[in-house]
């Protein structure tokens, strides 16, 4: 054994009880919860490392922590973010979502996955590079958001606002990562877009007997119509201009899904489902995955929802939705296609609130050093050939962090594919955290040298 | 000053805080919350009034309160509930829904309106008239039953059960009633049907990232496509034959809606809007209010509904919906058309939960002796000509207990057209409460001597 994975095993328990900390701190921001201590935590734990680290500020919006730390030609920046998602429903987790209870193996808590672990995990690595192998043999430059779940808001001016500590660097490693359901890595090189709306109808000035219904317009009702129109049962965006924009996959593109091994048995077993949506298999199915945006409802309320009958008209109800962009939808542009669909027939009534600035589309060369890197250190530690996604079919702030300033970006992280990301019983595999701990080390070391 | 009127001046102040501690007992039938102890209270208040009262228990459901007094030629049923609708939602409400606050001459509280004003109101009069005018000179048999707000559901085995105590009655005083926007009082000669459902669409075996959309089945939608088949834009109910049942109303039918004189413009004010469904008015207008059914979303939810954004793809979704039913549309019928609609457009993945039995229509004659003496009675109380719907928009479990029976029912009572029944700051106005005491003392002179 050598002497990483000698420190490593040595400071087990703390490295455990550190990330449990970590992940014990609320930090929703949908929510506004518990945002300024939690990047307080990130900060401390960055000074700890010895690295020049300090809370930069964004107007009106959650601060960024930023940390230097190391020397040499290359530069590395690692992005994560200590925000997570709002943990509702509480009833569906079989322990306290910030209770960070630890069962069989597994960490779980609301953000382990996504993506205090991986924080902490780089944090961890570093420690125990620095104590065994020595000064880094490049400038990593920590970037740790407040605002990724809630579509990195205020990232692109943060970026805008400080430049010089962005711009030049050679690489980024992005911020989550997971084993597929054969166990391999996933190392992925783009993001989708998202924007993400709600959509209101209002109806009379207060609720109603239901009875009247016969005669007194129902806000639900409309938002039904409404949404009825924007995507139909064979999961068309029906959306006036919108296929439009959608670039098709290049070949090189569809040639890069092509190399990917998707166990469409064992995913659909993960998820409970018993086919795909539309019956999709192959190729046509992870070109839907990773290549064609979506419209999805996130949520939807109107009226009484609580148990039994109550006989009531509504006077308000809403949908959030996010949409998933692909080369070439904006944000913007999503935005103004919805509205206008909806003016043209007839459902001006209906509000459309933008709840975020939106993502745009990002994706990196699969050849730039940063991803060859990540891959061969993942050949260096994984008993699995990792897999290299395209892009994912999640979002993140890649376009403002790296994309326009040229830097290429490659995702890699601690989770696996039972992780629940966004979901009730979110958790990690400690294997896999202290396995993801060598990972990191190897990507230093061959970042360095590329 | 009658002697009658000089004792409900005295006990003013006892009458009031009699009715604030009905309505200070929550008694949430949906919920099942403070039900037996509600039902104990009208038991006490029966007792103290001196009728032959008990409790009568129906297996599974809440008990019927049952009380007889007086003697005479006719004997009169009165009905009323001792149940009320869930108060959600609370952040609406100006005092707690069961701290029965009075305000400018109202008194607050759930339940108030719909239907413990009204039950309290005819306890008070019978209370009157005996210390002041003698003995009764009918027989009253008071059926307070804790279900009408979600159906009713044990009311018909109540009935089976104990027939010999209903049966024969010449008529029903019914549980509601209220001054339109012109003050006028409203005497109601039936109800429509009702059926309650709950459509739930389920996805994958739990919540996924919003990522996972592309590829995975979401409920929300599914809820939504089939709901959009249900009803369209103007109002029209699709669901296939349907309508076919829908019997039109008869030309006497139809000249009883001609005596209504229904203030639309002050309609719309008290409920804030600016048109009627499909703009309708005058004599189509009243048709559909009185002689169409309803389909109503009362409740829809999926997905996460709190602050801010959560990119989640949802498990799980769900309307409620209650039908309202004119002849010949029955609970029964409804459902099966309604499953059937779903089956055949591809939906059987739609789960269809009948969340109580539903009601039937019923209607009484409008030349009932008691349907006359409700009218007589409130020409010699209010100052206004009263007005006589022939059903109201509601419902009521009026077939079990009366129309399959042959027992005539007319409807009236203390409400006020801003009472908000259903609704957050449910109210009445104290001054209609004591002028219901009159009507009743009234009514059970004039019914004596039909």
């Amino acid at each position: 054994m050598d002497n990483f994975q000698a420190y490593v095993d040595a400071h087990r328990e703390r490295f455990i009880a550190e990330l449990q900390d970590f992940c014990r701190q609320p930090s929703i921001a949908a929510q506004k919860v518990g945002m300024r201590e939690m990047a307080t935590k990130v900060l401390t734990r960055l000074q700890q490392l010895g690295a020049a680290a300090r809370v930069i500020e964004v107007a009106g919006g959650a601060p960024v922590v930023y940390g230097e730390i190391g020397d040499g030609a290359r530069t590395l920046i690692i992005y994560d973010h200590y925000d997570v998602q709002p943990p509702e429903p509480l009833e569906l987790w079989d322990s306290p979502p910030f209770a960070a209870a630890i069962r069989e193996g597994k960490l779980f808590a609301r953000g382990v996955a996504d993506n205090k672990g991986n924080l902490m995990c780089r944090l961890h690595a570093v420690e125990a590079y620095l104590a065994t192998m020595g000064a880094l043999p490049l400038k990593i430059k920590f970037v740790v958001e407040g605002e990724e779940e809630i579509g990195s808001v205020h990232l692109s001016q943060f970026v805008a606002e400080n430049r010089a500590l962005i711009a030049g660097a050679d690489g980024c490693l992005w911020e989550a990562g997971y084993k597929d359901v054969n166990e391999r890595p996933v190392l992925t090189c783009g993001v989708k877009g998202i924007v993400y709306v709600e959509l209101h109808a209002h109806g009379a000035a207060r609720d109603l007997h239901s009875g009247s219904a016969a005669i007194v317009g129902n806000p639900a009702w409309r938002l039904v119509w409404a949404l009825a129109t924007l995507k139909d049962a064979d999961d068309r965006i029906l959306i006036d201009d919108f296929n439009s924009h959608v670039r098709a996959p290049t070949d090189a593109e569809m040639d890069a899904l092509k190399a990917i091994p998707f166990d469409e048995e064992k995913v659909k077993a993960e998820y409970g489902i018993r086919a795909f949506v539309n019956n999709l298999t192959g190729l046509a199915l992870l070109k839907k995955l990773l290549y064609e945006p979506t419209c999805t409802i996130c949520g939807l309320y109107a009226g009484y929802i609580g148990e039994g009958s109550k006989t009531v008209l509504p006077n308000h109800a809403f949908a959030k939705i996010d949409f998933r962009l692909v080369p070439n939808l904006s944000p913007n542009l999503v935005v103004e296609l919805l509205k206008k669909h909806l003016a043209r027939r007839g459902f001006d009534d209906i509000e459309v609130k933008l709840t975020e600035t939106g993502e745009e589309v990002a994706r990196s060369p699969l050849d730039a050093p940063i991803v060859r890197a990540a891959i061969d250190a993942a050949r260096a530690v994984y008993s699995k050939e990792p897999v290299i996604y395209p892009t994912m079919a999640g979002s993140g702030p890649m376009y403002p962090l790296c994309q326009q300033l040229g830097i290429p970006a490659v995702s890699a992280g601690c989770g696996w594919h039972g992780s629940r990301g966004h979901a009730p019983n979110e958790n990690i595999r400690l294997a896999d955290y202290f396995e993801g701990l060598r990972f990191i080390r190897e990507l230093i070391d061959r970042f360095a040298q590329s």
